[in-house]
């Protein structure tokens, strides 16, 4: 197959790299010349072209991987340059604008890959960036049927799992797992950052939870500046009834309701449940979090899982919670079944560490 | 000293343990007789007391364990029992109603341990719970200075950091950085898990950043009720000036100002850099994130930790995000230092392993 593709950054390259793996033939354009460049020495691509024109030439199936603002520019010029029966798709984040901007063209099914882009442009390309990530899909009424299959059955030969969804619904989902949450870390490392509450910085006092919770905040300007703005119809629902709930819960607090306290806490206990069994093999009742004290030296962090891997226990989560240079972190490692948990804890019990195993799940 | 614990769970245990360690005689009292057992055999208190009378007969120090709904009165009973010069303490993670209820007595100093809590019962308790972490006291002008002094020194001597602080600042504080971020973690997964979106489960598509935010969503009802209604006050003006930002943001997308979006983001990105600086020893621009593609298999992360620690390269910090037994998961290695970075991605590629690293902060 002849595969285009339009922006060779991290995804692009990602792209180009994978597909080049399969047996394609990659060529890519890019703005910046350099990218091809290092795409061709990273045996990306095939052949750089300088125009979408030219990349488009003879193509099986095309993305464009620009900037979300450019995208439907991007994608009009792809779809006029795309000889008839070449699919073309696009790898942005939101759906909806984008598919009403481009219009009913059979040729165009759009797309959005989920997956970690911490790193930026083709030099830190990886081909199995899209292993096992959900690759959402767009078809709609006037899509043509081939252009989708053909799409579908590249994206799944990457690893992908590929999921068919009308693009309005995948932006009110992604604006729900993904652009509220990540606006709630802004506002809430904002507010803890405003000023000192009697002389004490609260950013200062903030334990492990508040760190997680905030580590997407602050990121990439340039990218989520558009996204927000982008998907800003249903983020703005999002953003409402989160509003909602929490009115909901200052009214509960205002009048000492404890039974909606209560509910509303088993309903969250609930939920986390349901997305820990789909985000685990194991049933959530059968995860344990086993916590260890460690020093803050190189090689301790091999000693615990070594001495787990040597006994074949098979960890399904692992984190390090750093405390400080002088007093070491704490390590927390999520383990399925309780006797496998306890044979963890003597195992680190007989190594000098503390080591305490507790249910993933509150009963 | 003697040491008088009040409440033989995870904290008072831990307390116990600790305070033994240092060469202390500790006492204990517990409702639960059983916990009693537990802490002699552990070898966690010298004796076991059936009432606070017999507890505090003779002791330096006191302190009361038991859940934030019985602390007034247990502390009262606490105080009256207490021998002239024994300061009087407690655990409690709220500390505005607690002394006001108590009252003007100067054997009484608030006090606040800030250390995970994810196991329970004086079972798992463990003398360096408190180690590194954070000891608010809560001394008021009535307040006599040596039991003050007393505290201070023997909470130093676990390890802890005891910080002073005005009472009603305390809760303030805490309702920042703890129980607002804990409420709108129960808000976020209540509200994604509400329903489906055109068949699809927003739950089910979550990705890391999400099951991070709402790792504390539903724990522990018996204890977040309390703390919920206790620190209502400081908690209901975090989440009205929560309400204020989210609206603010609301404004701002329904007029699509890119301007303010960018400013906001710009300001979270600032208090998360201080957040870091704050956490760990290095400067924030000089945490590098590398992240690798692992199978889920036993070993592999020894493999890893391994392969750096035997190079000397120091881990500041360590997830693994789990995405399927099929199709293993991502561990992202934090470390201190480009060029040690750069190290870690060559070792690891020489491993077999494809690693990339990306700077923790965006520039």
């Amino acid at each position: 197959m002849r595969v285009a593709v339009i922006g060779l950054g991290l995804i692009g390259g990602s792209l180009a790299l994978a597909a080049t793996a399969r047996g394609d033939q990659v060529v890519a354009t890019d703005r910046d010349e350099a990218a091809g460049e290092i795409g061709l020495e990273r045996g990306a691509i095939a052949r750089f072209e300088p125009t979408i024109d030219g990349a488009l030439d003879g193509a099986d199936l095309a993305f464009v991987c620009g900037p979300v603002a450019e995208l439907a520019s991007l994608t009009g010029q792809a779809l006029e340059a795309a000889p008839s029966g070449c699919a073309v798709s696009d790898v942005g984040s939101t759906k909806g604008r984008l598919v009403a901007q481009v219009g009913a063209n059979p040729q165009f099914v759009g797309g959005h890959p989920v997956c970690g882009s911490e790193a930026r442009g083709v030099a830190n390309a990886r081909p199995e960036l899209f292993d096992g990530a959900t690759w959402f899909l767009t078809p709609v009424a006037e899509t043509d049927p081939s252009a989708h299959r053909r799409l579908h059955t590249f994206v799944s030969s990457l690893g992908a799992r590929p999921v068919a969804i009308d693009p309005d619904a995948h932006d009110r989902l992604v604006a729900l797992t993904s652009h509220l949450p990540h606006a709630l870390a802004n506002v809430l490392v904002n507010q803890a950052g405003a000023g000192k509450v009697d002389g004490h910085d609260p950013l200062a006092a903030v334990g492990g939870s508040f760190r997680d919770m905030t580590r997407v905040a602050g990121a990439n300007p340039r990218i989520w500046v558009d996204i927000f703005l982008d998907n800003r119809t249903a983020l703005l629902d999002g953003l409402r009834d989160h509003s909602r709930r929490v009115d909901d819960l200052t009214r509960a607090l205002e009048r000492e309701d404890a039974g909606f306290v209560a509910r509303w806490i088993a309903e969250a206990s609930g939920h986390r449940r349901r997305l820990l069994e789909v985000a685990y093999p194991a049933t959530p009742e059968d995860l344990y979090r086993v916590r260890v004290h460690v020093p803050d030296r190189p090689g301790v962090l091999s000693g615990i899982t070594q001495a787990l891997g040597a006994e074949g226990i098979n960890i399904e989560d692992f984190e390090l919670h750093h405390v400080s240079a002088e007093r070491g972190g704490t390590v927390v490692v999520t383990i399925a079944g309780q006797a496998e948990a306890e044979r963890a804890v003597a195992l680190l019990d007989a190594q000098g560490y503390g080591a305490i195993a507790a249910p993933a799940v509150d009963e």
